[in-house]
């Protein structure tokens, strides 16, 4: 791992997450995006919908300093809609009402009616911890929030994936982009007939040999059984030892030969 | 919320989770396990194959106290497999042989090699933290681990799907029955033509007739697009109020149809 690389960390908040009721499809979206452009995921954390939960959950992660903090869910307008109200209190931050996002919330109720009743609940999605800006959301109602919290730049997006995907696309590749990170490389390989305690020598080898890369073998049929398959991961984030990537496959693979 | 429910915790570890090259779908099955059997999932946590990233890992959780904790992954006689190792170093404790684990690997080899070779590699599967306790593993070579750490029960299991769950179902699932814990209830019902907004004020009435439970409303559909769609779910973990999940739902579609 390169140290250089910003790191990121997502929290996705919700009940239906923990209850086993909704797969967490969003965070793993994001993870994908985030390690394209060159970012390190270093950690994932699913949520409750509670004031103490996210509070805490956040007040915890950017202790750990991120680059970049993304939370998903729980903008909505209801009530078990609280994962702002949470980042305010984790960052002891007051809760205000935003010009801007209450604009941005209001264009979009025209959609529906030419002089939208701004409701409690309406309203709800336009307070904003202090602080925070509003990101439009061109697909929903909910705007999104970026804040600077130290060195962290701490964005709130919205739970529906359609949602969360446009504003990260919108407003957060770019950040990404502006930071200068350069993109990861990756190969993949399927090995029959070998089972993993057996490959494991090899790959210590090969690890030795190539200090700056990451290796990673997932077991695809039994240990023990009688068709064993592996498949065999190598990857970086540093593009300057792209072709690194592919000359340790070849090592592996000419290591594997004289094995089998 | 009942109080007297157990609590749970879930640590995935794995890098392959953290590039989003692997959906996390084992803490969600697991999950959902937990909340039929009424323990109550307060977090589930990703985590890199780094040794002082599963060791803060699971210092943090033990501190919040679960009921159970269980990590899930990095088991497995590589190098990358280091899950153990981060368990022992956040609990200070010491590595140490467990026959008990090393007979389990064994008896496993036996399958492939009458007198199966114990390298290096196969022995690191039976070194576990110190006071851990070997649980077999019906399906795979690395035995799942358990310890008492104060009140908590932390297990670590295979991140092989099928392993996880056939040793979830034989050593986890017979210790939650012991807690005597309660099945917990629900009901969902879609909402067609209300956007949440509108929702949200029936919502909140239903939510002080009812504190006991748990509602979640979900859009489905754009809340200001032409056919809004909303999935509205309510829950509990107290089987004595089965009953008042239905009658809330009924209270909820009441108040709607006075509406519309």
């Amino acid at each position: 791992m390169n140290a250089t690389e910003p790191t990121a960390e997502i929290i996705s908040i919700g009940n239906e997450l923990l209850i086993g009721h909704t797969l967490d499809t969003n965070s793993h979206w994001m993870a994908k995006q985030f390690t394209k452009m060159g970012c390190i995921v270093q950690r994932v954390t699913q949520l409750r919908d509670s004031l103490d939960a996210i509070s805490s959950g956040v007040r915890e992660s950017v202790r750990r300093k991120p680059a970049l903090l993304v939370t998903i869910g729980g903008l909505g307008p209801t009530y078990d809609d609280m994962t702002l109200r949470g980042v305010a209190l984790g960052l002891n931050r007051r809760m205000e009402l935003n010009e801007h996002a209450l604009q941005l919330v209001k264009e979009r109720y025209r959609n529906i009616d030419n002089e939208p009743r701004m409701t409690v609940y309406r309203r709800k999605m336009a307070i904003l911890p202090q602080g925070g800006n509003a990101l439009p959301n061109p697909v929903g109602t909910a705007p999104g929030v970026v804040m600077k919290v130290g060195n962290t730049t701490l964005f709130s997006l919205p739970g529906v994936p359609s949602e969360m995907k446009a504003i990260f696309r919108e407003s957060i590749i770019p950040l990404i982009r502006k930071m200068g990170t350069r993109s990861a490389y990756e190969a993949q390989v399927q090995i029959a007939g070998i089972i993993e305690s057996a490959l494991a020598p090899i790959l210590d080898e090969t690890r030795k040999a190539y200090p700056g890369l990451y290796f990673k073998s997932h077991p695809r049929g039994r240990e023990t059984g009688v068709r064993p398959l592996i498949s065999l991961h190598i990857y970086n984030v540093d593009p300057s030892s792209e072709l690194e990537v592919l000359e340790a496959m070849g090592y592996v693979i000419k290591k594997l030969s004289a094995t089998i």
